[in-house]
Order: structure tokens, then sequence, then C-alpha cells
């Protein structure tokens, strides 16, 4: 995994910032239908120039006096994020993180479908949550292979995360979102996307330390 | 911001990997006095050469055949990842995903204490969550001086979270840690940290392709 880890953390922040350029894309009315780099790093507070290689990279070069077409540029900025492409995924453990992730409207518009959550508290088995059932964990390999499952979503305690990883990669799943607080084995092939809180705050205080510096 | 943003985004890999050092030293029992940084590397599946720098830059070198003395590298790393600072946080909007943050046992090891919860909804407001009390939105401003708050968790929808940054900031927080999918404006000398999980799954699905071609 570490190989992919290594390639893909070149371009977090590419992400992150192309993230931001669909989300205020689409955040436009209709009738704007061309838009300049210099509009979009505005609009975000980026640098001009950091937008201008972005786009380039992401859609080529915009046309002088012209910009971009924006349905053009949203449809180049969709695929670069892998959004053209439809993923069905499931969610398992259905607490209040993954209530929350399946509450999530925005999941739609990056071409993820929910197709289940997954827990063991009878409370909420066979219940829906914002249209999505709830079914049983112990049938979640059988039912990832049914829906042609390739995502697989864990929100379990850190303790039970790397067995649920273990049936679901059975299950065919080729993408691990983690939010667990613990690390996984996954064999060669299978991609995982961690998402650390403790690491996050850390980036927070660690920012917040260099800003005091600064001013110091 | 931007410039801020540039500095941290370079080390993002390496406070993701510290965070992780962090959790695998802890969860060693008192019986390992030393460690090496090729069994913390064989542990957690990172190349040797990447841990070793990592370490060197964080705690200095180990020593031949001893490697690093554990209580001296973990004090050494959380001074690196901000958690020998206390923090003092709120966190505005007690839906789902803010009760799983108020629920989440990891944070006091992080240095991070959360002093209150913040929600409109009356059906909350007095009631306590993971022994954290609601408050009502409207004390926002006061509360975080009072406690002198300096973290800021922002889990209200997109369309409340710049006024909830504004009262923030007004209350003398220097850092907010935001998962309203939405850029905030700051002022100078405050850090911003998002969550954007539109853009983490196109990390993930970009991770997927990559790994799709590299198989064909």
């Amino acid at each position: 995994m570490e190989v992919i880890s290594i390639a893909v953390s070149i371009s977090v922040q590419l992400y992150a910032r192309t993230s931001k350029y669909r989300e205020y894309l689409e955040s436009l009315g209709d009738e704007v239908t061309n838009i300049s780099a210099t509009t979009i790093a505005n609009a975000l507070d980026y640098y001009d120039v950091s937008v201008r290689k972005d786009l380039s990279q992401i859609s080529g070069s915009g046309r002088p006096k012209m910009g971009y077409e924006k349905k053009e540029l949203l449809r180049d900025i969709k695929k670069f994020l892998g959004y053209d492409k439809q993923n069905s995924a499931i969610i398992v453990g259905v607490g209040h993180l993954g209530t929350a992730l399946l509450s999530y409207q925005n999941f739609a518009n990056c071409g993820l479908e929910i197709r289940a959550g997954f827990d063991v508290s009878p409370d909420i088995l066979g219940k829906s949550v914002n249209g999505v059932m709830i079914l049983d964990t112990s049938k979640l390999t059988d039912m990832c292979r049914r829906f042609g499952v390739t995502i697989g979503i864990i929100t379990v305690p850190a303790e039970k995360a790397q067995t649920v990883c273990n049936e679901l990669i059975s299950g065919g799943v080729s993408g691990i979102w983690n939010f667990a607080p613990v690390t996984l084995k996954v064999p060669a092939g299978v991609a995982v996307k961690n998402e650390d809180l403790a690491a996050s705050l850390s980036m927070l205080t660690g920012s917040m330390s260099l800003l005091k510096k600064t001013e110091e």
C-alpha cells in the first residue's frame, strides 16, 4: 500500500482544490457560461497561478478573454475526481458517524450511491436512514457481491475494523474508506483512504503554532 | 490563508504518519522500553527509510542497537503533534456528526478538551453528551471568552457555517476545524483545517483508478 499512498499523496492538495472548484462551479447559475481561472481564484481565495496550473492539467488552457466554458470545465473536473464513474458503496457501523454519512446529501453528486448500511444493533436493523436500509452485519459479504459494491465505508469501533475490512474484501470491494482509528492490512490491489481525526487535529494545532510564531 | 496552507500541506503525510507512530507506541505495554525505527516500520507497513527520516526529524537519531527510548520518543512525538499543549474547544452543531465527535474518546490524548456543545434545537439544550453540556448557540461568543476557547469545531449545515465561524472568531478562537462543506473566510492569524469528505472520496476513487491501470 505504501507505494500507492505515496503516489496519491502528491496530489492531496490538488484533489482538495479541485473538489473546491467543482463546488464553486456548481454553485453558479446557468447564466454563467464562461469563467476564467482568475475569477475562480478570487472567489476561493487561491493564488491565480495555482488555479491556472491546476486547470490546465485537468482541462487544458482557457481561451484568451473567454476563459473556460463552464460546462466543459465541470465535466473535465468530475472526470478527474472520478465522479463520472458510478460507485456502489455500503456503510458498516450505523452509529452517530455512520448515520451522519448516510445523511450527507453531497455523495450522489460525487458518483457515490450508498446501497445499504450494516450494523449489529437489533434496534435499528430493518429500519432505514435517509432511504437506505440497515441490514445485519452477518450478511455483509453476500450483499457486497449481490449489489456489486466497489467501496466499503468502515465506521465501526477500532477493534472490529480489520474483521469488517476482510469481509468487505471477500465480498469483492476494491476500495476501503476507513473512519476507524486503526491501520488496516489489505492485499495488493485494494485502495484504502484513512480518515484520521487525530492527524487532522494535529495539522490544525500545528498551523496554529506556526501562525503564533509568525506573529511573535 | 493560502501561504499557511501551503506551509502546512508539505507535512500532511508527515503528520499522518506521526499520528500513527503515536498510536502504535501507546498501544505497546510498559515492558517495551526501547524500540527501533525498523520495528515501527514493520508494524505499520511503512518504508524503513521514511520512518528513520521522520523520527530523526522529530526526535534525533536512535542509538545503535538500542534504538529509541520509547518514553522519550513518545514525548517528542506528542510535542511535534502539538499535543503537549492543552487546547480548549467547543463544538457548534450537535447533530449526528457533532455527537460522533463528542463521543470520540481519543481527543483527550491529543491535548483537546471539549468544553461545551452548541445547538439551536430545544430538544437537546441543557442535556449532556458524553459528559459535555449542550448550550444555546446564542451564547456562543460569550462562552468562548469565558472558557478561553482556542479551537472551534464547526458541524453545522453549510449555509450557517460562515456566521458561526465569525462568532467563534469574535469570541477569541484562533483555530477553526471545519466539517461543513463550504470555504470559510477568516482574518489573518486564524488557522483553518477543512474536512472535505468529497475531496477525500475523490482521493479514494482516484487511487482505485490508479490501481486498476497498474493491473491492466
